[in-house]
């Protein structure tokens, strides 16, 4: 009997088409598309491990799920077997062999996530489900970057988070969080070592609130304090969300040389 | 009875989804998406005029329409209007008075359309269906832009023409043709008084043709002068294409003051 490997895959997705990452009985998911083209590859059902739920609608640029098998298909093979297999909205950057006790999903370290609004009246054809649109009022930047600075640290973000998740710990991390403007475009980003249910959504709905002034930039510590759903702002739609990295401590994407050579 | 107007207004849309610009009997058009807007809006049927027929699966970063009626609608709600019954992957980007006898397509001066070759294997889900996606060799690029530079001037472009093109008239003018890479992107670049069916398709064909050494560099004017459709290279694949803009001796979209004041 061959080996067991455990294989670690980076891939990128456009969450348009899809109810999310996470398998679900009766709604296409990113897992289901991708065990489906595994099933293909390795010749037997293989189950996926996905480094994070993620929204319908909502995209990645970088994801990683890992699996185990004890076929002994390269890692190069099985990324060009995955782009084959997958449509046109999912690709593999990159597969590798990672540790026997890898798993995509316990092992990351920290995860940033960024989040578009484009800010105009104007339609783009170009970019339509994949920003969120927002032409009420111009956004100022440096107050929501000042606001958003807020968030930074380890805190209960119950208050950031939508009542039907599973999390029974809602303390976390974020190590960074901070909103830019790129032309038209403002551009929020979050980096922590893990997001409750909707929390990015949850915490840029809030910083437009705080544009409007319909919350005080000063307020945001109590809002979290509060640990209330309630007080904080609404849950920015998905289109504009994008997971951007997945940082694990043991990366499993850099030592190549170690199981290639 | 009202008096009758001529209205121009530039669009941009992602062709992925339509058989091209024109009206077609069995397949969804643009034009028949766009009238069907209008039949809502202005109460009537009504007949646009586009400036260019575009093939399936192009893209237009500007185009331009035009159409009569007798409708009063303000030129601000027209385009609010039309964006707000257009799908998500068509936008009304300005509406403007034009002279009364404006022809969208007969008025048009200079046409620049662009070509997008995406110069990696790597797929790449946020590109797909909007480049084209090119990894069997590196571009050169310095040398597709001395090869494309043999195609300025006043030519008859038979040879750069598929055969079931309705065109009698196979001269035109090329003012401007260049080739530059922007990262893993190579875009091509031409301007012309007009184009001929897939000619701009063909002519990056071609200059993908001189890379790999099928074609030589030096042999462009002899095949644009062999008006054989044989001897120039393949037809490029819809995907890359782009209209950029469409330039008009007397533009609706440059003299707004007059009709607003």
């Amino acid at each position: 009997m061959s080996k067991e490997r455990t294989l670690a895959v980076k891939i990128r997705f456009l969450g348009a088409g899809y109810h999310g990452f996470q398998r679900q009985q009766n709604a296409l998911t990113i897992q289901e598309i991708i065990e489906n083209a595994l099933l293909k590859i390795l010749g037997q059902p293989t189950t996926i491990f996905g480094c994070s739920r993620t929204d319908t609608g909502v995209s990645a640029y970088e994801y990683v799920f890992s699996f185990k098998t004890q076929n002994p298909i390269t890692t190069e093979k099985l990324k060009g077997a995955l782009n084959h297999f997958l449509p046109d909205d999912i690709a593999a950057l990159e597969a590798a062999e990672a540790g026997e006790n890898f798993h995509a999903r316990y092992d990351t370290k920290e995860k940033e996530y960024e989040y578009i609004v484009r800010n105009t009246r104007q339609k783009d054809p170009f970019c339509e489900g994949r920003v969120y649109r927002y032409g009420i009022t111009r956004l100022d930047e440096n107050l929501l970057n000042r606001a958003a600075a807020h968030f930074v640290g380890r805190h209960d973000f119950s208050a950031f988070c939508s009542a039907d998740d599973g999390a029974k710990n809602h303390v976390r991390t974020i190590t960074h969080a901070s909103v830019e403007r790129r032309g038209d475009d403002v551009i929020f980003t979050f980096r922590a070592d893990g997001f409750l249910y909707n929390m990015v959504r949850i915490m840029v709905g809030t910083l437009l609130f705080v544009n409007q002034g319909k919350i005080d930039e000063n307020d945001i510590p109590k809002i979290i304090e509060s640990r209330d759903r309630k007080r904080a702002g609404m849950t920015a739609e998905a289109s504009g969300l994008y997971l951007k990295k997945v940082i694990y401590g043991d990366d499993p994407f850099n030592k190549r040389e170690e199981t290639d050579g």
